[in-house]
């Protein structure tokens, strides 16, 4: 269902994983090296965490045409769409001249990723897109701590705290907030307000892998920034009698 | 939060992805290759998805102490978890005599793993245990569709088919179901009963990456062995004006 053109040119969306580069996939690694052209959702190289975890392994990184696309981060969802279709478009002209092009994402390219949207436009085009799965943040947040998703019937929810997160505490099981940025504190004034009716136990890990990585247990009071990337681990607690 | 101990001794819970070698990462290829005992969840190393996975990367694997441990299933808690601590018992022995244990998952070891039991015993006793996250399969189906998992403020929601299933239905976003085995006609069943009231976009993946792989569009009446490792994915059709 991936391919559905003749030409040689492929986007692929390639997940490096979280921040520690040994999380890249050995397929990550070999499809970056083999790409012309890399995509880096943001304004700058150096900023791009997807490429600084890219090029402790992929040697001749810098050889490549490297291409930054700011994404708009906006609700307006005519402005939006428009965004993606421009960035879209940018991207189709190196596929026509039978370039493969990869676009780097942290994490895996399935969830909460901005290549979601290149990728619906250009199958949409007929062309040849395909996804090179990346270590989620919120599995390398688990093996961090030491604790487990789910076992037996547990169920996993991953939200979105960027969005409405009111009615997520129903939810049984595990929950995982990603994306929370700026509302992180709103998220953990929520998370406040259920704990004063059951216990429940939560881990923050920010910039999981990388340099700066932090880690909480229990619903800290300290200002984490906005820019980090965080992931909020909630279970409900178990109580040995 | 993982180190707990001064001796030697460590056990690694290795994901090896969900069936391509090349979704294994560098880190379980080389944690793996540095291991003196390897932990298999299986009767024979024949038989074990995971084992198969790893010696495709890791050359000397079959120099290591090679364990085949068949976890019991059944839904008896008592029965379970005396299984388990007798499992964690015997690798316990190799960590007093400060050895190198890799207990292989296919997918990511916090995601509904038999390593998490274990884990949580050893964690308990004092000894050094370690997660190397892996592709969770759900990912990697995702990948091998073309489609995106979650954008926006869409949710997932990940459900153990191998319990109730009942009110999942109610869940917003995308549902993975994973674990269906034997009650893999069961979930169809549901989810043709939904169906009858609103549009779903439905993919079944089996063996995602292996070389008996099979993917479905649609709910299907093919019969699909229950020893297929499957991958339900369902999104709610969004309609185009």
């Amino acid at each position: 269902m991936n391919s559905k053109s003749d030409n040689t040119g492929i986007l692929y969306g390639i997940g490096v994983g979280p921040g520690d580069f040994e999380l890249m996939t050995l397929k990550a690694v070999r499809i970056i090296g083999e790409c012309d052209v890399l995509i880096l959702p943001t304004e700058t190289k150096e900023n791009c965490h997807a490429y600084n975890i890219a090029k402790e392994t992929v040697e001749n990184i810098d050889d490549k045409d490297i291409i930054c696309k700011r994404f708009l981060m906006t609700k307006d969802e005519k402005l939006l769409e428009e965004s993606h279709r421009q960035i879209a478009g940018d991207i189709e002209k190196y596929l026509d001249e039978d370039k493969k092009v990869g676009f780097l994402t942290i994490g895996d390219p399935s969830i909460y990723s901005t290549f979601a949207y290149v990728q619906e436009i250009l199958l949409e085009r007929g062309k040849r897109v395909e996804t090179v799965s990346g270590i989620p943040s919120f599995c390398a947040a688990a093996a961090r701590i030491g604790i487990s998703l789910s076992s037996g019937s547990d169920e996993i929810h991953v939200i979105s705290a960027n969005h409405d997160i009111k009615g997520t505490s129903q939810y049984q099981g595990t929950r995982i907030y990603m994306k929370s940025g700026r509302k992180l504190k709103e998220l953990i004034a929520y998370l406040k307000e259920e704990e004063k009716f059951r216990e429940l136990d939560v881990y923050i890990v920010a910039n999981c892998g990388m340099e700066n990585e932090r880690v909480w247990h229990g619903l800290t009071d300290e200002s984490i920034p906005s820019e980090y990337l965080t992931i909020v681990i909630v279970k409900e607690k178990i109580i040995n009698f």
